[in-house]
């Protein structure tokens, strides 16, 4: 069975943790609102033209008759179908607490360019925007990839890894906070390998893997754009403190 | 077993969402944090001295050797031994999926509050929570209501619950949302009961459940604070557009 991922065309998003994944697998899927008519098959589920099925928002994965919503459910789902999880429960269970974490970090950095409201334009609150995104650097991301960084230290198995013994779908979340991090505020991240030494580690492994390297090089994987969460404004970007 | 909950003394917050489903099931659990040296044990598994059982933030639950961490991996682990959700993994995934969408509008309320900085104060940053909470109040607590209730409405069993026949701890969750807009924002809300009406019926209902009713008129029932997740400030409230 084809797994249909639905996702807003022109931008990786939060769909993107849900493709590296796909693709690291080489699990056979389509993107579907990348394709002819595929944005508004999307939105008949969005608009509730499914019942029930009825996703607050993108993305959401399509698998038979089963429709899964919200990046960290769809890699629970996915994680042991595609190997990209260890089988136990305890490891099951953290791995997901893990990506939950990173669905909250990734809403953190959706906020350093929409603080006051989704509905309005950057442009209409780059003041909050410039005090949001300075206390983020300053606090929200030493915090949280401080964090990450001592998960993949403190892992008993000592693999390098977050989860286990092997690659698992957070490490392929990780290394996509650490590029969105490098795209967006680059002078901010100067230091970012050698404050998380782990994590880049992780990212150069992660970037390397022949199934993400091609991915990567290929028309599938989307450039970083400003209609993403990570965005590159330069006024919002500073030295590292 | 008893299940050991750790959040944080004193606030609701998100601890909440997971005591009205082990107080609703009638589960044998103990608030660690609110008992005798409770929240040194609980920050030594934030600071890392459990290895890798490492929470990112309370809450977090305790089952045995388990640790489970996030609201909604700690529903979704709680929901089919407590009788909480359908046992069909369709089901769970739904509930699951509908929990993560509960988590994003919990983070959105904490904002209305702390738009710009989580460690600064609210009070240096009122006029900036003034504008987020005016564009919550007219754009984001219309999208996310609307929704809900569109859920219940789409039910295929019709049994005015967010899924399948009978109660689940989604149910209870969007209690404590409802409870907690007409506690923050009680202008706003004024007509909440008419504009949702089956969110307005599901709240009452849940509020009358034995156990539910014990609980609430308990000394386990923190009241809503400004410690909180839903804290009333008076101005940021305003009269429904």
């Amino acid at each position: 069975m084809t797994y249909e991922l639905y996702y807003w065309d022109g931008l990786q998003g939060r769909g993107e943790y849900v493709r590296l994944a796909l693709e690291e697998a080489g699990a056979d899927y389509v993107d579907v609102a990348r394709g002819d008519r595929g944005t508004p098959k999307m939105m008949d589920y969005i608009h509730g033209r499914h019942g029930h099925d009825m996703p607050f928002a993108p993305p959401f994965l399509k698998d038979g008759d089963l429709i899964v919503s919200h990046v960290a459910n769809i890699l629970h789902y996915l994680g042991p179908k595609l190997g990209l999880v260890p089988e136990d429960e305890k490891s099951r269970i953290f791995a997901h607490g893990l990506q939950l974490t990173i669905a909250d970090f990734v809403m953190e950095v959706h906020d350093t360019h929409h603080p006051i409201s989704t509905n309005d334009y950057y442009e209409d609150q780059k003041p909050e925007a410039k005090a949001r995104s300075a206390a983020f650097l300053k606090h929200r991301v030493p915090k949280f990839m401080r964090y990450f960084n001592r998960i993949i230290e403190a892992n008993p198995s000592k693999s390098g890894h977050a989860v286990g013994d092997g690659l698992s779908y957070v490490d392929l979340s990780l290394f996509q906070l650490a590029e969105g991090l490098a795209y967006a505020f680059p002078r901010a991240m100067r230091n970012f390998d050698g404050d998380y030494p782990r994590l880049a580690k992780l990212r150069d492994e992660v970037r390397q893997r022949p199934n993400i390297e091609a991915y990567l090089a290929s028309k599938r994987r989307l450039a970083f754009n400003e209609s993403g969460i990570f965005r590159h404004y330069p006024e919002l970007d500073e030295d590292p403190a």
